[in-house]
């Protein structure tokens, strides 16, 4: 298994880990969930991935040990190996995981932000491959984000570069988890569509969907991605504000990094057809200069839930 | 003059011109005021920095044709030296200033954005020595920036990058030139001191200096930094805001960049001894998990109005 490496994704609900081949192909897949928190963080989660990583040595029919192996986590991750915040993986907070896995798995581990290693990933195998500017968006519940620049993965002063989602974009907007206002992902996330598509219920927009579900509380971001591509006008109407939003932080993005692309991936990116057209209408109108600089093509990412996995992989085969 | 190089700063309203031996230190400097517009884009500029640069070779007694040469202009200067876009600078804003300059002067030259200059002057030179990781913000009329990441300029795809005066920070705000409202400079620049000024003045803040001066519409930026300095509470109120809005600002360029420090200089960092410290004071609380990582740590550029000249002629020795 010359060039092979072992990459796992730490979600906030489940674990995926991926075999992957010098070539960059999957071989072997695996998943467990993500438990619940536990006393000492990190623990439970470094349990989990090593039950993961079992499984798939059992599917590979394959001993595993001696490949390289990366592991991407959610939040921020210091460049020493501890997860300083991670709302979304409340478990492992706080956790010195580089230590914590080394113990459980009784091996070296390349740590990475799962959104750095899904830009790896769309880089070298994706979307981006042969481009050495760009942002790659994950639009899951909230926004991750990694940057590369010069083809190679900004990480920051500790490692905390790409925390996009927390720029703030409106600072009378709702309260984000983070203590902040008007956090980017309070608007073009999962948790943003939820969000506006209940302000668009209770205005009374959205009627043939709350007739649906009985109750303008209840509506969830599915609901209103499902009832557009259904054809539901008032929900296309929900997402075009969810896209102009996206373009309104893309801009942002560009007026500090200037990319030649943005590659969005994520559940929403994945779910919804009319996200990306609405995000490109928008997007030009929203930069300095839009009508007098290259157009910033924003374009899907091609690996799907296993981009964070596989750039794990790639980021331990040639850290 | 081994090692020697002409540096070009080209402002708003004047241009500074430069001789920088090998180990940093000005030789000799000349000044041009910048030409208004013309019909031809950048003709004008370059018949002045042409005045400048014999100025230059006048007072240092010397001919410097010989020597690398590096141009700083503001705005959004393309990597083939267009300087695309450009609202500081309208004479030359759309001139494809390579070839203009190349023609005036009969050489090559090296050009750059004029806050990327600062940022490498900075770096080499200045508050950023030993630091490879930083956001350099120069604070005039509006907000300019150079970005360095693994002690290199971020320039991007098309060398627009650091363009953070136009991060939108509330999409509800004033109106900026560039189209989009709620920018960053429309509050955190010279432009943002006198608007929040008049705000402050309107609303019956700013008592005494509206008496000095028998107007509220009359409230300059520079009256406020003035007469924060002479210990006026209310100015000193309005510099607190400014500054809890530069730390927002930073606060955003921290999610995406994670720096390990801000460089803030310019003129209107240079006014007022009490911008930094409000600054200083917002920054923690308004980072995401700002309590559970390393401070980041905002000083005072050290090369003042020299330090675009300066980067420029650094870019030319070794671009």
């Amino acid at each position: 298994m010359t060039g092979a490496s072992v990459g796992v994704d730490v979600g906030g609900t489940k674990i995926l880990a991926v075999l992957l081949d010098a070539a960059g192909h999957v071989l072997a897949e695996a998943r467990e969930a993500t438990p619940p928190g536990a006393d000492a963080p990190g623990v439970v989660v470094a349990d989990a991935i090593g039950l993961a990583l079992d499984s798939l040595a059992d599917t590979a029919r394959l001993e595993l040990t001696s490949l390289p192996l990366g592991v991407g986590v959610p939040g921020m991750l210091s460049r020493d190996g501890t997860l300083v915040f991670a709302p979304n993986l409340q478990s492992a907070s706080g956790a010195d995981l580089s230590t914590v896995l080394t113990a459980r798995l009784g091996r070296t581990v390349e740590l990475a932000n799962d959104a750095d290693a899904a830009a790896v990933a769309e880089h070298r195998l994706g979307a981006a491959r042969g481009i050495d500017e760009f942002v790659m968006v994950t639009l899951g519940t909230g926004i991750g984000g990694g940057v590369i620049s010069e083809g190679r993965l900004v990480r920051g002063a500790n490692g905390f570069a790409g925390e996009i989602g927390h720029l703030v974009v409106d600072t009378s907007g709702p309260r984000c988890p983070c203590g902040k206002r008007g956090c980017w992902e309070r608007y073009a996330s999962g948790a943003g569509v939820a969000r506006l598509a209940r302000e668009a219920a209770t205005a009374g927009r959205l009627g043939s969907l709350v007739e649906q579900l009985g109750d303008a509380e209840a509506v969830r971001g599915e609901d209103v991605t499902h009832a557009a591509a259904a054809g539901d006008r008032q929900a296309i109407a929900v997402l075009e504000e969810v896209g102009w939003w996206l373009a309104l932080g893309l801009s942002n993005l560009a007026a500090v990094l200037d990319p030649a692309c943005f590659v969005l991936g994520g559940g929403l990116a994945e779910a919804s057809a009319q996200l990306l057209p609405a995000t490109r209408r928008h997007l030009t109108g929203l930069l300095e200069a839009g009508e007098l600089r290259p157009e910033i093509p924003v374009i899907a990412a091609e690996l799907g839930h296993r981009a964070g996995a596989i750039g794990a992989a790639l980021i331990a085969a040639s850290p």
